[in-house]
């Protein structure tokens, strides 16, 4: 099985996703640059990964500081987690998870910076174990929603590729899967960098898991003929009132779904919920590169001279959302309330 | 300017439009057996424009036939036009065309079969000459519908590529804009084939129309910024109750301009209209190569093994349609009486 990103002694270990399903190439990162420049290229992407990836980039920034000095080391590992977290704006697990490795040097005063390089190279690990073990326990609570029988269909890839491994929505098909069920996947290519063609599909087809092509145009009229049972996505930032800020085209597929009476679930670990955030309206969408749009892999695919828009997540209204699946259970509206007693240690909410 | 389809002496120019925007390829064809082929492999698309296609395809093998005796004339034609109408299945205009073009040896009983070839070039002429016409017309009408100032989607090709020239839905837009009106386009990319990025947009870039590139899954993200103020695309054809089938995703893009209260148009000749089908649901959909989904420009862009759907169309329920703009002017709900008023010759829609 491949692995999506791996902490190692040369450095953080990354399959090239951009390269996918054509070649499986494994890239070797030495310093928290490459794992910058790595996450803005989207050699790895999806949030969760993204999180994972940018912690091993800090640690691996932290481990090269040369200074002993705890005020240079600090004002070093500041401009390490400035530029890891100027990579991409959407996605919250990446503000998350630097600032999970920024309360390292701030909660441990006392240490050296030799303890600190140490502790940072811990906490990026256990960041990249919690995260696999999150994702197990979203497949299991999210596998009780899927009846055995149905088709699923997903957007983008939110799979074992956009986490740590295992998946977030993925990891619930894999989790319904596991316990018996026979589930089909149905798989949006998801224009413009075909994540559910190039990666869905590939790691779903690794998995042995019955999983059908679609382009995104089509999904409604799925939907028309009765073949959709269940839509599970993932999500880059979710805000305080449940709203969903995915992939670009997730909104078009929960309008499509409530339009057919079909369920629409978010598979989504607690630190992709951005309490900061009260409205889905303010969640930064990052605009990218037009050459995405225009060309296919290095070809011209529309004419020359023309604009061309391309922003890489849309927002989904949590009137939308079925349910969030996340790895202290599923939740339900009302999210406001909801999502926020998920951060109430004293509550379980399952 | 580019011509779409022409009747030569020589034969039948067509410009290739699967080279499209990158090289500007005519290709002459000789006999009905190329035409056939040209329309299968989409050399030339868009339900009119296929209309015209098969029309000249019919004149070419009838004025190859080289039996005078008209019996063996007769079933000779009965051969051509069987092998026209077994190229595409959705599209009515290509059935309305092949008939038009039979009824002339109907019709014509007396008649020699040098006589008849006349014929039959002279109303494959007047097929193309017809449908320019109509499009003009139905740029008048639809133009009313239009405001200065606003930025209407369109999905897939409705232009003059689609048609004998100005085209349907771009037809539309070509005809607000002579009548000084400013309108800017957004064109969904339309996967898989691209007829959006590759043809709408090239052909509006030719003609100075401000032109917006997305892909299909941003449509619902630009109508939530309120960037889309109206909606207009094609048909391949209408039933008698309004149901419209069109370019796979219509679907998506008319429930999306719904969900925003914004108006959703279809451009489409009385000739699209099948007053026998009585239902969306009885409309014939093509189902295309999988290879048009995973593969582009030959190569490979999806993991081999995996199951792939490639509907070329989907069906827009009548509900979701604002109004129907045709060459007799502009159709309102109820569908059913006013599309049956359209060919009720007495009256007059407008």
């Amino acid at each position: 099985m491949f692995k999506t990103v791996e902490w190692k002694q040369s450095g953080v270990v990354m399959i090239d996703q951009r390269l996918l399903p054509e070649k499986e190439v494994y890239r070797t990162y030495r310093d928290h640059r490459g794992v910058a420049r790595a996450i803005r290229d989207m050699v790895v992407r999806g949030a969760p990964a993204i999180g994972v990836a940018a912690a091993m980039g800090v640690a691996l920034g932290a481990r090269k500081i040369k200074s002993k000095d705890i005020a240079s080391f600090k004002k070093e590992f500041g401009s390490i987690t400035r530029l890891l977290a100027s990579t991409r704006p959407t996605a919250v697990n990446l503000f998350w998870a630097i600032s999970r490795m920024s309360r390292i040097v701030e909660d441990n005063a006392g240490k050296t910076a030799t303890e600190l390089k140490k502790k940072l190279i811990a906490e990026a690990i256990d960041i990249y174990r919690e995260d696999i073990e999150m994702n197990r326990l979203m497949g299991k609570y999210g596998s009780d929603l899927l009846k055995s029988g149905s088709t699923v269909l997903t957007h983008c890839n939110a799979g074992a590729l956009a986490t740590a491994g295992y998946g977030t929505a993925l990891g619930v098909i894999r989790g319904a899967v596991e316990a018996g069920k026979e589930i089909k996947v149905f798989a949006d290519e998801t224009r413009p960098f075909l994540q559910g063609a190039r990666l869905t599909a590939w790691e779903l087809k690794k998995d042995n898991i019955d999983v059908t092509l679609i382009t995104d145009n089509m999904a409604g009229h799925m939907m028309q003929k009765g073949l959709i049972h269940a839509v599970i996505v993932g999500a880059d930032r979710i805000a305080a009132n449940g709203d969903v800020a995915n992939k670009i085209g997730t909104y078009t597929v929960a309008l499509l779904a409530r339009e057919h009476g079909i369920p629409f679930y978010v598979a989504a670990p607690t630190s992709t919920i951005d309490m900061n955030i009260l409205h889905g309206d303010d969640i930064p969408i990052e605009e990218r590169d037009s050459r995405e749009v225009t060309h296919l892999k290095g070809r011209r695919i529309a004419p020359q001279g023309i604009n061309v828009k391309n922003p890489a997540f849309d927002v989904t209204p949590s009137r939308l959302v079925t349910a969030i699946i996340t790895e202290k259970g599923i939740v339900k509206r009302p999210y406001g309330k909801n999502l926020k007693g998920l951060f109430d240690k004293k509550r379980k909410v399952r």
